[in-house]
């Protein structure tokens, strides 16, 4: 913990929603060194429980998204309000940094940070999205929200697909439950992955693989068997996606994993909102019992 | 019937969602003389039912949405993927006439049709939202999508709530069911709705009246017990919306309606999300009973 109980957020907006409440914060990133935002559900049984302390998911949204996509798009809170779950989403990346061009591609720089810390100038001044949401968001809602720390779970989409993949796999213990909408699961082998992985972490391969799933279940690490639906009319799907390469090598290493593949999807919100109530149950079966 | 079968409708977008289809269509309005846009969702029913026609609801926007807005933000599809409703809604205005300042202001012109045909210079040329959504395109939906003629249903927000309230008066038996999220009530007694009427319809109080749901009641027009959602934090409720005028009129008058103020909430799609299944069963029950 980082005292980031003395951290100022500002509150941009709240909205009633299934009788809790969606909120917009504002703070300083020490990590980021930028402001950035981020969003929460608070269910209605923050209200009722008492001090009892309630599970959080947070999820990672894709390339162009911010914090407010998922809330506004994915039909998730209907769920959150009935299991009792806290929902926390983030921006995409650190904005109006400064450098350089950093708006000009709709999948590189500003809305596309791939969470994870860059280490080649000029992004390593301010792209920190890993140590931001393991570290310092991940502190934040812990000790600012009545969350219990025992019960964290993390699940993104495409971008933030590989997002939660690559966390959970990165941090053990750190997440509980996992799951993904069309992640981009073998980032290296991928243009979205290599544009990015290139600029922000340089031309070692062996630094690409820590922040590839598949190559990340290849090196031998582990995480709670994600829930994994991916559409089969996803326009990304065979270029970018590759589901089956993570699944694949899943298989290889003996990690259980659940990939469901749907006919007819594609990449939008309107087929994580068919889904949405799945990857909530999900979670809240891995949260509620000993993830068994 | 107008011979909408041969109307050229350009589909812009289709997503899978809840096992129905998600669709965006542009065509060219006779009645406005533009391009207009609207979108359409068909539950999985349509697949099924072997010839069976369903019921089909069309959602009016507020100010500044476009037909996106409420399949995007208001969750709606799941339960009528559940129930077997066709889902329509529409552009809220024609855009890009030509005629100058149309933009500049977000509660007039673009984004504000406020669906009446607009009778004033330079508006009248192109401003005719109430016959391009009760003739025009209330006979494309009835022509080319498989809906029952006899089940159709009208609901909206805001400003889309002045106009489900408004052409339900106006067009007896068009509409077998009715309801609205914090409708522009009195459109006569507050400023959005004053600014509007004055620049479309001209400063005679008698064709202000004709367009505004509480002065219609009173001018003895019925409509199907509308089922009304207020948020009691709504921002616009004192000012702009007026609910309890209509209410007052309706009891007057002897007209049945349920209007239901929530503590809390306010103008925003978290609160339509929250009570969009109510308003679904609503217009389930009376279209498919016989309206009792």
């Amino acid at each position: 913990m980082a005292g980031t109980m003395t951290v100022k957020l500002e509150t941009r907006n709240q909205h009633r929603c299934f009788d809790g409440v969606q909120s917009y914060y504002q703070h300083h990133s020490e990590i980021i060194g930028l402001p950035m935002r981020f969003s929460v559900y608070e269910p209605p049984q923050v209200q009722e429980a008492g001090g009892q302390r309630l599970p959080v998911l947070f999820f990672l949204a894709g390339l162009t998204c911010t914090e407010e996509t998922f809330m506004i798009k994915a039909g998730a809170q209907r769920y959150a309000a009935e299991l009792g779950l806290i929902l926390v989403s983030m921006d995409t990346s650190p904005r109006n940094t400064g450098i350089p061009g950093e708006a000009d591609d709709w999948e590189f720089g500003t809305g596309a940070g791939f969470y994870l810390d860059a280490t080649e100038s000029p992004w390593s001044r301010y792209f920190h999205m890993e140590s931001y949401v393991t570290r310092e968001l991940y502190d934040i809602i812990l000790d600012r929200f009545p969350v219990d720390p025992e019960r964290v779970g993390i699940f993104g989409h495409s971008m933030g697909g590989h997002g939660a993949l690559t966390l959970a796999l990165r941090h053990p213990g750190h997440y509980r439950s996992v799951s993904a909408f069309a992640p981009i699961a073998a980032p290296t082998q991928c243009l979205w992955g290599q544009k990015a992985f290139s600029r922000y972490l340089g031309e070692s391969p062996a630094n690409w693989r820590k922040h590839d799933a598949t190559a990340l279940i290849e090196s031998g690490c582990r995480l709670p068997i994600p829930l994994i639906d991916q559409g089969l009319n996803d326009p990304f799907l065979k270029d970018q996606l590759h589901p089956g390469y993570f699944e694949a090598a899943c298989q290889q290493a003996g990690q259980s994993v659940i990939l469901r593949r749907h006919a007819g999807y594609d990449h939008s919100y309107f087929f994580i909102s068919t889904f949405i109530e799945d990857h909530l149950r999900h979670h809240y079966t891995w949260l509620t019992s000993n993830g068994q």
